[in-house]
């Protein structure tokens, strides 16, 4: 399978890693940026790529598109006519996007956090894809197979609450921790001692609904507790999160 | 050593169990509750217990008091006179609490979520410790180092920062599990689809700061995406929280 990769970014870098470790080498890769276009043939055997799209092969049986939500309009409306299968990697971009430029379209979604440097295991990635002909929603589902244990269908519509709940778990988890580490920082106390913590909040929702997991001061409804931290924040958007946040557990909790 | 433990809440309960493996089952359990008392009692090799603060053995040499921040001032009140040291387990709670009530006191603050019915392995789990008297402190080492790998010294100021870090790190972010479980539930779909992020997004911040973690919308300030999502959230309260998150992330990302 001919495949071409436009993208070089933090999603684009690890699926072309996991792409080339199972011997499905990206054809050619583009990128906007000479650097990163480099960076990224140089971890999968120096796969030729290319910064300009008139450059991109034009016989590619699958063309993914794993770019940044907003810059994909513009892509489509640049790429030379070319035949194979399109998708895109986005959790909230409909499967339409692509039907004014092509016949045959679809969407592959590992809904995962990515960054360029780290090593992740794709195998328990969810990969979540769909295609406009069943055909194409098959070989999809080869590919996507070849990567992860963990292969879904998934519709538009779905894939796009999908997307909204994984900002909720990951993306505003992860700026959690960032607020929390700055809490530790301002007070000379090391990140590490919050790891063991953190690991294991995410490890319980394994054993048991979030909603039960739930312990601390807002959920026991301690107004004592509340009031001090909130009165030890400086910060004006910290305050309003912890504030908004609490209320939410205290809602949450009502039967 | 004679321990004896008042509370059997969730943290009473995993810290009684963890003493118990150890070899220093608490001579006596106090809860205001009987179920709770009989309960934790038959965990760790039935334990005698009481509901009833008089009948507390007033010769122990550890009294643990592991119950609710908002509980402790009137139980201070009422706990017959006795000797030993008395330690609370709390967070927030400055050790100057023990003051007025006793000679000898400190804390023995284990950072995690603790639920009754979850097995937990406290060796891994952060200790913060601290007392009024350096044997105390001493004593107070030893125990904790029995029971886990983790063992610091904490003064009640960095001990009260650590607590409210440990709010945004852990009770948040579960509380963000409970939403993102709220939005597949509307939609049909299984919340285990999202365990590997959140097992990456935890994981990930070993090898990296948070910050630099950052991934999603958010971060990229792809205000389209951003708006999608707000029109899709119904619920107030899940709306206003995607906003402030949202801003927060990006006003972190500035230089």
């Amino acid at each position: 399978m001919k495949i071409i990769l436009i993208g070089a970014g933090n999603l684009a870098t690890r699926l072309a890693v996991a792409l080339h470790a199972k011997g499905l080498t990206p054809a050619c890769l583009y990128s906007r940026t000479e650097q990163s276009a480099r960076l990224l043939s140089k971890r999968i055997g120096y796969a030729p790529y290319t910064t300009r799209l008139e450059e991109l092969p034009t016989d590619g049986d699958l063309y993914i598109f794993a770019v940044k939500d907003s810059v994909l309009p513009d892509l489509l409306a640049q790429i030379p006519r070319c035949g194979g299968l399109w998708v895109h990697t986005a959790g909230s971009i409909a499967i339409e996007i692509f039907a004014d430029y092509t016949h045959r379209y679809g969407v592959f979604y590992p809904m995962q956090t990515f960054s360029k440097e780290r090593e992740i295991n794709f195998d328990q990635i969810p990969i979540f894809i769909e295609a406009n002909h069943n055909n194409d929603t098959t070989m999809l589902q080869q590919l996507a197979e070849q990567l992860s244990q963990r292969v879904y269908r998934a519709n538009s519509e779905q894939r796009k609450y999908l997307h909204l709940a994984a900002v909720f778990a990951c993306n505003f988890s992860n700026h959690l921790y960032t607020l929390c580490n700055r809490i530790l920082s301002e007070h000379n106390i090391p990140f590490e001692v919050m790891l063991p913590l953190i690991e294991e909040t995410a490890a319980k929702i394994n054993d048991m609904p979030p909603a039960e997991a739930q312990t601390g001061p807002a959920i026991r409804y301690d107004l004592n507790v509340i009031e001090r931290h909130k009165a030890m924040l400086d910060d004006e958007t910290m305050r309003a999160i912890y504030d908004l946040m609490s209320r939410s557990i205290h809602q949450s909790a009502k039967p």
